[in-house]
């Protein structure tokens, strides 16, 4: 039966594959207020990519697939409206931030700041001699953590 | 001085790495009430592991970071508790949630309805005849989607 199932499926549905063996993370959803915002911060500023919009009816909401790799390299962030949402996102004391490794740290904030992006923490290595981390905070006021993922462009390197 | 540097990168604190040559996503951090509950759901129900946890003084947080990927392999969740936090973590109408892969959604919605997992969306395609998709919440109320990813487990395959 496999190949006959296998026949039937629309990739633009199945977006996330349909062979896969192991569970594995696909994506965090954040509810955005302005796309036109987000993208200039994760795409212009970030340097992510956009992959692809769906309306779906049966939830009454849109959504964008962004993120660095593609859906089968996973890690990617999915933004969304609710068509009937009233106002905009708001948040609680227990969602943190996802986090971006970022080889250019230095570089990156620099441009993201060039942008107007607010800077909440400066770079700094939180322990000991371990990759500097900053914390900026996209339009709709999510925490993103930028941490270095380069020791030559590090500190003293 | 690139030698010179890796030979000083100490890699448990360099965990995300420190030759990469590009961004990317590198984790998703929820603060979480009790950590011995989470583990509950997302290791012994979801099947992730558990790769390090840490004592952050200059944050005054305990975290460990849980996934299906090691820490090359990206698309980990860290689950953060800060030592001075009063009461357990509030939720907005912001985040949305994480979303995991399950080759068997059936098998897997199972296991963790047995454990006592609160479902919110029993499993069904959002679109058209794309994979089905199930919403449950975690110990601390953060929904956590599932999304079919193996075709030939599909409702009729």
């Amino acid at each position: 039966m496999t190949d006959a199932t296998t026949a039937n499926v629309d990739p633009h549905l199945w977006i996330w594959g349909w062979k896969d063996e192991k569970p594995r993370l696909l994506h965090t959803m954040l509810r955005v207020k302005d796309f036109d915002a987000s993208l200039r911060f994760y795409v212009d500023g970030l340097g992510m990519r956009v992959f692809d919009r769906y309306e779906i009816e049966s939830r009454r909401a849109s959504c964008m697939f962004i993120g660095f790799n593609d859906y089968a390299g996973g890690g990617l962030i999915e933004l969304a409206q609710y068509w009937d949402a009233e106002g905009p996102p708001t948040h609680g004391s227990g969602y943190g931030h996802v986090a971006i490794g970022a080889p250019d740290i230095t570089g990156m904030l620099a441009k993201l700041e060039a942008m107007g992006v607010e800077v909440t923490l400066r770079p700094r290595a939180l322990i000991g001699a371990g990759p500097r981390v900053a914390f900026v905070k996209d339009p709709d006021g999510y925490a993103v953590e930028l941490i270095e993922t380069r020791s030559d462009q590090a500190v003293g390197g």
